[in-house]
């Protein structure tokens, strides 16, 4: 996913990129290989090297893991054997990848670069949900029209849809909550871990299971990632981040599609933030385009089906380790996790510098005519004699108040 | 969704059936009059009609109510319409419905019936973690050859196999239980909820606002569903549910894809169970096709695309209610939630009976040759002086009472 | 699909219900028997008997079929268990689907009734195609604002976008007349036929592959089918079909979303045709939704998702038939197919009377501004002494009379 | 798209890459600007530029173009306005892009590339309709179990099942056929190409209309694309590519999927060709997996959901340019055709070596034992004196004939 096809690429920096999938997947084999040496079943001088190799050499890695990756169907069988060659002759070289099978390497990449896709979303979302907060506080009582279907309905605030949009990013953020912690993926060549038990036995453990599930442990903490048993075929833990950052997506997408509508030039009750250079034509002088809500929308019409993609594979996973379905899980993660952070900080510029035309709202309401009454009256007629009407706002400050608490409530949680 | 385009759809019942549908909606009519009543806002002589009315009259109405639903666009205005016209002249026509809106009544009644199917759900799920228990714990020792990307690749167990199973299972049972308690939408023309304010203002309340959270509060009661400000906009309690069954689907469908795959008559390691005229052919006499697997495949394959609709249908809300998006929600649901409950007893019968050939397994390892044990060979050469070689199934033990144990847990903490 | 969770089902009739599906394969059945009988290859008084039954027992069969599909896995295997038992003790019984299998059954009968509703939404478009091309002509000096990205670029005249809309149909139009000719699927058990030719070889043919070959063209010719050499894995005269449709929902959800923000009270450019009871709300009586508009969109946002899974199913078959992908195939047909003639049917109507305010339009224009200007006055700056500036409307005729000519050479091709 | 998340990337080389696309772009950019010189509207003096800058600086280009492109949501504002730095001073800066808009520019570019990602296609298919119409020919009596829902079915051979591959190949190659030819996009800011005549005009044109039309027509024969009048929201160019090539990833997904299933070791009729270092496993040095096959499956997993995303573009298109559907086509484009390319590549590469292994079919055949030969048995009942059985392969040669035709047929056409 680069700029050029995806506008606002750059926001998502080295999330998901191929150079941070490499070193997550360096990070995964020193993480197992340390556990080895520590739980004396690699010798002690296998340890310490990848730490450095990382540094000095990731870049030129990159390159050639990828153009490795074709032959064995992923890009860990590569690293691995470059890896190798690099410590040509060193027991690091030996020792390197003992007990783990490719999909163990990527899973667990992966899932330490969705750990850290999520911290960025979340830091994101909590920076639009205050500023959401504070429009839905300030406009509690701006009136504007009520549209359903498009058309006029009622009165409303512009503090009452404040609340809604918040409401969907709580909803968004409480999604991101629910998320089980990010499982770490330890398997093996068909998930029952033979090979490093094997290797414990080997080196003269007396209970090859029990320092076998240590090294797991122990190489799952330095990921920081939960320890799980193997999970192969089994792939709820991507499925589960997948429609969280769907769940995000939706959230923007529904707020961009009101900024859209309503900055219509004959609306124009809310506008994005000026910025220079931003939202011009290539031929006409006069436009700004809502550009962030456009591209915004963008994404949240693209996401789904990438989601879709995921559930398809973990329908179809099968055997020990999966045909075709788990590969087709990487290209859709990571345009699905690239596409949400790039929104996700769109969306964060959007909210905090919003326009708000409460002007162009109350003409817009006062155009709307007796029609928008329509349903007070009819309210009065059930009665023989009603009282004089009075503003017709209803639960306006109930709704918002409980929104703006639950907005507490999820700070507060953090 | 018939049985015709949808085989084994007479198995969800009545779940989500326009029938289904317009009794729930009457119900949400209901809930809300009675409260309306209990409050004070309308007179007491408004109460207690419309529960008789459904058990005499709701057959008729279902095909009353469709035929009306396009003017409208939704089954809403018809169903209001026809009570009325049902309670001519009574106070129950005349209060009917007062301070809600279409949505208000679709949207509640839509979760009222999705609240059953993942209660049906549950229950299946609990019973097929039940049965892949067993069959974890008690072939955890009956060796087969462990296979990914098609091909041999080391011994493991069927028991380990069906650990992965119950993996998959409680991952999606877990989906379930992670989902926020189901809410009312109780919202009002535009969402703000002004007309049942008012109601209260005109009928005498001093609170009016207390009034209507009252009358909220007490319908939300009466339906079963969580109190909630509306979510007219925000329709992360329609994608959650969606998600989830998905993610239950995914679960079925990867261990349908193993039944498919094992009982290939070249493999031969696991079979359907047998059941009078199930899995015959219309021109070959000896087959026995999966047909259980190759139904609960079909809905694998299906369901990601309806819960993508749903996203769609979230991410494109706009507005106080959406132009398009909202009506996109309801048959996506009803395909997704009835297939998910076919589904669901189809796997069910599938692992309560499924039959398992530790022979066929076993002959399968053998005639695997020396390839399947280079693994363990490749880990002696790590080693000057190797142990004998031994089993080399890992940690299926420790790995199959984990997931036992989290099975355990699961059922406890119903 | 039923007419509350997809209000306007019942605009589809009989297209693609149970009904019509059982009505479609007692057709393939019949043909296929009546081509045995004529080629010899069964006798004479086993054919003249299927037409007579269907007209009697039509209804009555559909629900005995429905409630067993799910034993075999499809409703082929009930229908000739039912027909064969109808017809016990005579000819028909024995010689009824001798050299089928229920795939060419039920292949063939999806695309008899597929070729009804591509004939249906052929007719509607035709019918749209001449009715937009009316508003093209009619409107082509109707000046109003042109919008990108919401926003206002330059002025346009309404004939010049109702000549895109034109586009976008004879595109829809086009992609119809492109698909290849529908083929009648006749394979036998494992697609080579075998039965059928054996059949011939037993009942004396001298030449049993010409004899098989020769029923088989009569039967397609019976049907009204391509005759084509078996694709019970190459799936492509199905997904094409789907591609198709979707085609046209794209194209009418394009027009229907111009409809709805040119609708929006503050631009009034567009409305839908009124119709007594139509637009109404549950609560508003002033609102006069857009309810054509919505629906149509609705379909929109749900037929891609539909396609996908058929070109999924296409993806997936594999062996001499599939192991669920074909299953998968039908309820996707059905909601796709039926969907789109509801869409179609709506889309007409919507056309027809399409209400088009001209003063709103030129209030609109006048009230951008100088802005709309600024590109024209960008244009004039790059000559030293410009000509006064005039009409700003570019090819405006040209295109319009260019997409006129089009619809032409579409009515004419016919 | 890189190598690294999707394995083999690198086959798709230059294809829809960043660097092709801006490559496409100035193409564009001088295509039209060499137009206005040569109808006399632009200056002598402004043309012959473009075509040493690309040569010179395009790759310093594309990473500034890409940084620029989300001020105004798409890659087109920043290369004109870097175009025009570079120019600075010179008659081309001044003239350039005159009359165009941002999206003429990209969508004349893209489906500059999609011309040349269909060229690489149709040619890939051509060389695998050659090798499976040799394999359909050499294999039509090669004896295997037909297989169909997984079970074993009748006898076929391998002759005929290359012949249904053949088939989908066939279709998949007919399907970029139908295509129809690829337009041209050039409609200026609105799509009535108001800025070309308004130049025409004053630059003195007698018939400024008509002189805009030979701008077009000229510009678009330099691009080699269709002249078309504008299409900004009548999407069905950009739908029909994608449709099509989806239909190809189907082709190759369903021949991958056969190969998968009858290469598992049990099964060994088929083999994927043998390449030094491919298909190996991390950690078993004796796996040859079927890693062609499986990055086939990949994309045919993945590639259906990217094309539901082009129909929701155009579906959601609006007024006289979109709202963010437009900017969503871009990357689903680019992920669908790049894997295409290389999906292509590998199922040629697969096709043309594949290993048949005949006599594994014939055991397979033989242990199929009596039941294989059930249909023909019951045949055989419904006379009275039966011939003695032969073989029972039906119309297999007149398949397997007729398919070799419509490729011969094929080729010829080209």
């Amino acid at each position: 996913m680069d700029s050029l096809f995806w506008p606002g690429a750059e926001r998502a920096g080295d999330l998901m990129t191929p150079a941070a999938l490499v070193r997550a997947m360096v990070e995964v084999e020193r993480a197992w290989l340390e556990a080895l040496v520590a739980a004396g079943v690699a010798p002690a001088d296998a340890g310490g090297q990848l730490g450095a190799f990382e540094i000095e050499d990731a870049r030129g890695l990159v390159a050639k893991v990828a153009s490795g990756s074709e032959a064995g169907g992923n890009p860990v069988i590569p690293l691995v054997r470059l890896l190798r060659q690099q410590f040509s002759g060193q027991p690091a070289a030996k020792w390197l990848h003992r007990g783990l099978t490719s999909q163990d390497v990527l899973d667990s990449a992966l899932l330490g670069c969705l750990g850290r896709v999520l911290a960025q979303v979340r830091a994101e979302l909590d920076g639009q949900i205050a500023a959401v907060a504070r429009l839905a506080d300030r406009h509690r009582a701006t009136p504007m029209a009520g549209r359903t279907l498009t058309q006029h309905a009622v009165p409303t605030t512009f503090g009452m849809k404040a609340a809604q949009w918040l409401t969907a990013l709580l909803d968004a953020r409480d999604g991101l909550d629910r998320l089980p912690p990010l499982p770490v993926q330890f398997g093996g060549a068909a998930g029952n871990l033979s090979a490093v038990v094997e290797l414990a036995r080997l080196a003269g453990s007396p209970d090859p299971a029990a320092t076998a599930v240590t090294i797991l442990r122990t190489a799952a903490q330095t990921l920081d990632l939960q320890f799980r048993t193997p999970w192969h075929t089994a792939r709820a833990p991507i499925t589960a981040v997948g429609d969280a950052l769907v769940g995000c997506c939706d959230a923007w997408g529904r707020i961009a599609r009101d900024v859209i509508e309503l900055g219509r030039p004959e609306i124009g009750e809310l506008a994005e933030p000026v910025a220079e250079g931003r939202g011009g034509s290539s031929t006409m002088s006069q436009k700004r385009n809502p550009v962030l809500s456009v591209l915004i929308r963008r994404t949240a019409l693209s996401a789904p089906q990438l989601a879709a993609t995921l559930h398809l594979a973990a329908a179809e996973a099968v055997d020990e380790r999966p045909d075709g379905s788990w590969h087709a899980e990487w290209p859709a993660l990571q345009s699905l996790s690239r596409g949400a952070v790039v929104a996700a900080a769109q969306a964060g510029e959007l909210l905090a510098g919003l326009e708000v035309s409460p002007s162009r709202m109350a003409e817009n309401l006062q155009a709307a005519g007796e029609g928008i009454q329509a349903e007070q009256r009819s309210m009065a007629q059930l009665f023989p004699s009603p009282n004089q009407p009075e503003t017709y706002l209803g639960l306006t400050d109930f709704v918002v108040d409980d929104v703006l608490n639950r907005a507490r409530e999820t700070r507060e949680r953090r």
